[in-house]
Formats: structure tokens, C-alpha cells, sequence
């Protein structure tokens, strides 16, 4: 005697938007695989698959992403349940949607699985998508975008150091809008999260910069006092 | 030839955490109904139900929220997904939940259908929930504190016309902490959001105080500016 709703009953599957940030570029990226199967065979999607019934979501989406992407330590968190109902031709299929936000050095372990099936794409000039991937992906950027903004995401994006020159295109290539230096400067070394090292980089023939690093424990104790992170 | 997950599948759910705001006691509520089957039989639990093959996710949610509450216009936005692998006692449920806004007007409304299914409780006083649902509104109540702070969701909350004391009062009780009643008149009203009308509301003895109502489409207007709410 089962309380329960019986068949047919939707199949579920979890989607990725894998977030990384090209330095060199200064261009906010995106991680795509091939469809080696039909529906949208040889479409490029956002990586994802089918949630097994002994699974968590989050295991889920940590599965697919590795199988497919070779990803394994990410920032990963669920971002939109998607669920209209011809959203993929073969049935009804319900998807839960998460972002994740690589650093640079993912970015050659991801491509490495199979340089045809996985590819980075700057989010300026995407492949059409297969499926309802275009809107799951402008859902993950909006939300990236709001998050920015409030907490210390980007860092997330970033090599653990990094000069103030790489933290700003970073937010620029995010945001899409260009931002004051001084003004940007001003404002993160505000909040006293950033700490100065001893060491520099130097670009090209600019003159060497300071580096950086972001410091958590110090966010952590400023949240629990009620700081607001803002840029 | 279907290349899809078969079976054994999760059941698929939606569970809607409906906030009110009690005006006269200046408590933010929560609406339960009372569960008449097992599991947890007699339980309080957030309304919802299982999600039919041919309903998006946002249908089901308003389907469940008419058939156990009574409630049909209110603001409903999706939540967050609950995927742990045991959260059902039956078998394998998945649960997209979503948070609603409702308006005093409403509150009779979904008390009506049946005092002993559905009663609002106060948030600070809320009996054991069935399932993880304490999880899901400790979640929804989390979302709703930081929307508070940067969208004008707060008047879904209240009446159409409200005085300045009552919307004072909603933010402190969703906030949970008191706020400075001048600070937060000139915040509010900084905005140019609140439009005064020539109404007057008396309550008890104090003398009559101001009426003023939102103005949504300034609002659109200066959020396409990139007008940041902010309270």
C-alpha cells in the first residue's frame, strides 16, 4: 500500500553551466560538449544526464559533470528547476539546473578529455543549443551576474593569486560593462579581504603587479557580523 | 527506440511555502495544512503534491495550492530543488519547491476552506513539520530576508494602500531585528517608489496616518536604468 503518485511519471536529469574566465582574453567562457547521440546529435549542449533514483541531485550533477567534462573539484550550486513540459522531444523530461565556477586551472583538464566532445566558448559567441539550453544558460548568467555583485564569487574564476588588473576584467567580462579603476580599486581593497604578497606578474612589457589573494576566513567572520560584500 | 533513463524513477513533487504578513500583529505567517494520510498522518506540512506528466512545474504548484488552500492569484516563484535520497519514507522524491506572497485579503480566503486542514502560524512559532519541509522553509524564509533587502517584494505582502508604520513593521518581522524608524522612512521614501495618496488610515487611538501605495511601473523603469532597490 503505496500513498504515492504511480506512472507515467517525468524522468529527470541534472544540467551544468561550467563557468571559467580566460585571463589572457579577459572573456568570460562557457563549457560545451558534443551530443554523440540522438535527440540534437552533434548539437552542442550544457553537460548534464539522467539523476539516478539512489542518488543526491548534487551527486548527480558532480557525476555527469566528471564523466563528461572530467571535472571534479568545482564550486558547484543548483541554480532553476526547469520543467516546461516539450522541453525535449522524447518525453517529458524534467531538468534541475546547476552552475559551476572553474579556475583557470580546470581549463586544460576539461578540454583534455577529448578535445572534440568538450570545448570552452566565450559566452560572446555561443553555438546554438540544444534543447532548452539557451535559456538555462541566460538563467545561470543572470544569476552569476546578481551574485557578483553581492558576494565573492569571482575569486571562484580566478587563480588563487591574482593582480587587481585580472580581478577587474574579471568583473567587466561578467558584468559586460566597463568599470572605473579607480573607483573599482578603491572598493575591493575596502572591504580588507584582499591581501597583498609578496610576490608580482608581470604582462608583456607592463610593469610588474602586485599580487593577491583573496582571504575566506576573514569573509566568513565579516558575513556573521552582517557585512554586505558590494562592488 | 527511446535513448532516455528508464525506470525505477523518482516520484516528482511540488511543495509551496505560503507567506502572510498579520498587519495587527505585525507577525510574519506561514500557511499549513494538516496532512490526512500517512506518512506522517496528522502532521503540519507545507501544501503541495505530485506534479501530473502534462503540468509544467509552476502549473502544479497552482494547481496545489488552489485544491488545499483555496488561494489562486498570489506571487509564486520557484525556490530551490530537494533531492536527498531519503527525504520520503515511501520512496525516492524529489520536491521542487516554491515560496508565495500572499496579501491580507487572502488570508480569510485560505483559512476558509476548512480551519482544521489549513491555519497560518506565526514563523516564530511553528509546529513540526512532516518531511524535510522545516528545511524548505528555513529556505524560503532565507530567500525572502535577502529579497526583502534589494526588491521591493514587500508589498505583495501588504495591502494596496498601507501607511509607512505598517510597511515598517513588515520588514522588521520578516528581517527578524528592528529598524530605525527615521532611517528607514528616508530610505523608503528616497526611492520615489511610494506614492502618497489623499487617504488617511486611523488605528486605535493614534492619530490618522498616511496612506501610500507602490508604483510598479516606476519601478520597472528605474530597474531598467539599473536602479538598484535597496532598503
Amino acid at each position: 500500500m503505496k500513498h504515492t503518485y504511480e506512472y507515467p511519471r517525468a524522468a529527470l536529469t541534472v544540467d551544468c553551466v561550467v563557468f571559467g574566465f580566460d585571463s589572457t582574453q579577459a572573456a568570460l567562457q562557457v563549457l560545451l560538449i558534443r551530443r554523440g547521440l540522438a535527440p540534437f546529435k552533434d548539437h552542442w549542449a550544457l553537460p548534464g544526464g539522467f539523476v539516478r533514483v539512489e542518488e543526491t541531485l548534487d551527486e548527480a550533477a558532480r557525476r555527469e559533470l566528471e564523466e563528461e567534462t572530467n571535472l571534479s573539484t568545482v564550486f558547484l550550486e543548483q541554480l532553476y528547476t526547469f520543467g516546461t513540459v516539450d522541453r525535449d522531444p522524447r518525453e517529458r523530461v524534467v531538468s534541475v539546473a546547476y552552475y559551476a565556477l572553474t579556475k583557470p586551472a580546470d581549463h586544460t583538464t576539461a578540454a583534455s578529455t577529448d578535445a572534440a566532445e568538450a570545448r570552452w566558448f566565450p559566452v560572446s559567441d555561443l553555438p546554438p543549443l540544444a534543447f532548452d539550453h539557451a535559456e538555462i544558460f541566460a538563467t545561470a548568467l543572470a544569476r552569476l551576474r546578481g551574485k557578483l555583485r553581492y558576494e565573492p564569487v569571482g575569486f571562484e574564476l580566478l587563480p588563487p593569486k591574482f593582480t587587481l588588473t585580472q580581478l577587474q576584467r574579471l568583473y567587466e567580462s561578467v558584468l559586460g560593462t566597463p568599470l572605473d579603476k579607480r573607483n573599482f580599486r578603491k572598493k575591493v581593497l575596502s572591504h580588507d579581504l584582499l591581501v597583498p604578497l609578496k610576490e608580482t606578474h608581470r604582462e608583456g612589457t607592463h610593469r610588474p603587479a602586485q599580487l593577491f589573494r583573496f582571504d575566506p576566513v576573514r569573509y566568513e567572520k565579516l558575513k556573521k557580523k552582517g557585512f554586505l560584500f558590494e562592488i
